[in-house]
């Protein structure tokens, strides 16, 4: 992405910085200091910060020895770089002579070592979480970062199409993680971040990541993973049975289905994100499984796996155009099975559009 | 690892937290939490934290879905779990609710929007980061920790001996970063974490990644990489030249090396971090180039790649046995070539081991 994107994207954020009556925005390394600059270093005791206080320039403040690197950050033009030495500056004065008294989001994973060092040495200045102040810094895409997003989901569709013919039966749940793995990588993913595999009763568990229990017949598995792919992310979830699923399996399964394909097509510009989750959660309800669904329907994705807006009550976000989120109801039956369906979509002008095409009639493999 | 051992782990943290006259410790995902009781879920913005006050008992606070994650995490025995569901719950007051008024440490590592909820809503108690009240709760290795650190370490060693047959004249520094990745998977690594090959020029910033320079003949080629095995990190550098080195970098090599081997021997039981940083500073500046060695000595190392104590002016930690740390000196030409020679130690009952014997010795590579 070239310098100029970097630059609208930090004239956006300001503006959005002003709307909200702060200050200035205090940005970490992680995906914000990625999304301003493209500046990307690990999250380490050692302070980088970039300042964007209103009415002043920015100011990326950095290890001496990272210097080198943040001058070739893609969104390095513009920006003013200072940098600090080991045991020889202190690095939160720095930041502090950069900020008149006043109120400053600070990126919601910054530290809390290098907030409780701002507190105590810009005492004067006060910080809010950009997720309370700033929650929709980068929750819409542009044409790029859908792209990107677009390419990562249509790879993990791929890994989906052919881990089905892998032969579940016998295999160990972690065998099946590290083949997905595996497969995110040979279809373009730099980083396979998660393969939750959970069969049988542990497809109960939302979280359950991947085990040593050996797949069975009549199992449910849920297989919910993704990477990162050209700095975007990947996250689909899609539950295989091994053999013709019962009955009950069925039923679960087509009212988790019926719960997606709802709340898919609630999404529109200017319906609220928790209504998203209501039309999901109505379904699942409907079908007396409320109490089964034990988790939110869905969250933003981009640079991060989650992200604003959360598809949960009580986010009141309206949707527009160029938003990314998942929509995951699910629902699991404790002890037994569980089922979890899991697409990530954007918002369009008229509606949505969904990022992931795997297929969702039921899967019955070996 | 055992859950009495985990049990210790809690017992020896909460007396170095009413030793330094706290009222209980926070802990939120990542290395503190993994080494207090063996869970590991990635950080996220769905709350999880251990909350354990002095004269109450632990109590792991997680989201309902990770629930049985938690329950089966290694250290899990002897602690109550309370868990919270999406929408329904404050989790920032079940935090609230388990501490009377008081100071408490919280993880470095908390996401700062988490700490800032937590200010708000548990009003009269005080945080403070764990890095400036107990930064040494995971610095002394028990046997079990020494002899991973030691597997990782020989894993890394290992790679170094395969990488210098690789062929370095004409090759991308990416590509080498790319083998070093693989090498050090083949020896058994889960994850390979970083790869700085800095050649050139490029060896002069010490912590440049690895671009698309092509490496030549006359080139310094900086190697400082690493990664994670059986959850303890590895982390090595070592400087090769292609072709003969020029006397002017055989002579900045002397003096690394010289450096190196001058803090290696100065490590010993109560010897003070800041002491060995400066015995590494003073073998360099009296060779001339004290501005030029522009970063601290080294870091501990652990469950973190980076962690307490530091080897800088200004850590006066006195050393004990089974504390672990980087020994990497180095010098940065600006423009034209660097060298960094890096092991990792381990302080003994009465002085030092190094853990990297990967050869210290000029290397000249094709």
């Amino acid at each position: 992405m070239s310098a100029s994107t970097y630059a609208v994207r930090r004239a956006n954020a300001m503006a959005s910085v002003e709307a909200a009556g702060l200050d200035g925005l205090l940005v970490a390394p992680g995906p914000d200091l990625v999304y301003l600059t493209g500046h990307a270093p690990p999250p380490l005791e050692r302070l980088t910060m970039l300042v964007m206080p209103v009415n002043a320039d920015p100011l990326l403040i950095v290890p001496a020895l990272e210097r080198p690197l943040a001058e070739m950050a893609p969104g390095a033009p513009g920006l003013s770089i200072a940098d600090w030495r080991d045991a020889r500056d202190d690095p939160y004065a720095l930041v502090a002579q950069a900020l008149r008294p006043g109120r400053y989001a600070i990126t919601d994973h910054t530290w809390a070592s290098h907030l409780l060092a701002l507190q105590r040495t810009a005492a004067d200045r006060a910080f809010v979480s950009t997720g309370e102040t700033l929650p929709l810094l980068r929750a819409v895409k542009d044409a790029d970062e859908i792209e990107r997003l677009r390419a990562a989901a249509a790879a993990a569709d791929a890994v989906f199409a052919e881990i089905v013919a892998l032969g579940f039966e016998g295999r160990a749940e972690r065998e099946v993680a590290t083949e997905l793995a595996r497969l995110l990588q040979e279809h373009g993913h730099q980083r396979a971040e998660f393969m939750i595999v959970g069969s049988g009763p542990n497809a109960a568990s939302s979280h359950h990541e991947a085990g040593d229990r050996l797949i069975a017949v009549g199992d449910a598995v849920v297989m919910d993973f993704g990477g990162v792919m050209d700095q975007y992310c990947s996250d689909i979830t899609r539950t295989v049975f091994v053999g013709e699923p019962t009955p009950e399996q069925r039923e679960v399964y087509d009212v988790v289905r019926a719960a997606q394909q709802a709340a898919f097509q609630a999404v529109r510009p200017g319906v609220q994100a928790q209504e998203v989750d209501r039309v999901a959660r109505g379904v699942i309800a409907e079908a007396g499984y409320g109490e089964r669904f034990v988790h939110r329907t869905g969250h933003g994705i981009g640079l991060e796996v989650h992200e604003a807006p959360y598809i949960v009550e009580g986010d009141a976000t309206a949707l527009k155009p160029g938003m990314t989120f998942s929509d995951e109801p699910g629902i699991y039956l404790e002890g037994r099975f569980g089922v979890r369906i899991e697409d990530q979509v954007v918002v369009t002008s008229e509606g949505a559009e969904r990022l992931n095409e795997a297929t969702r009639e039921v899967t019955v493999v070996a």
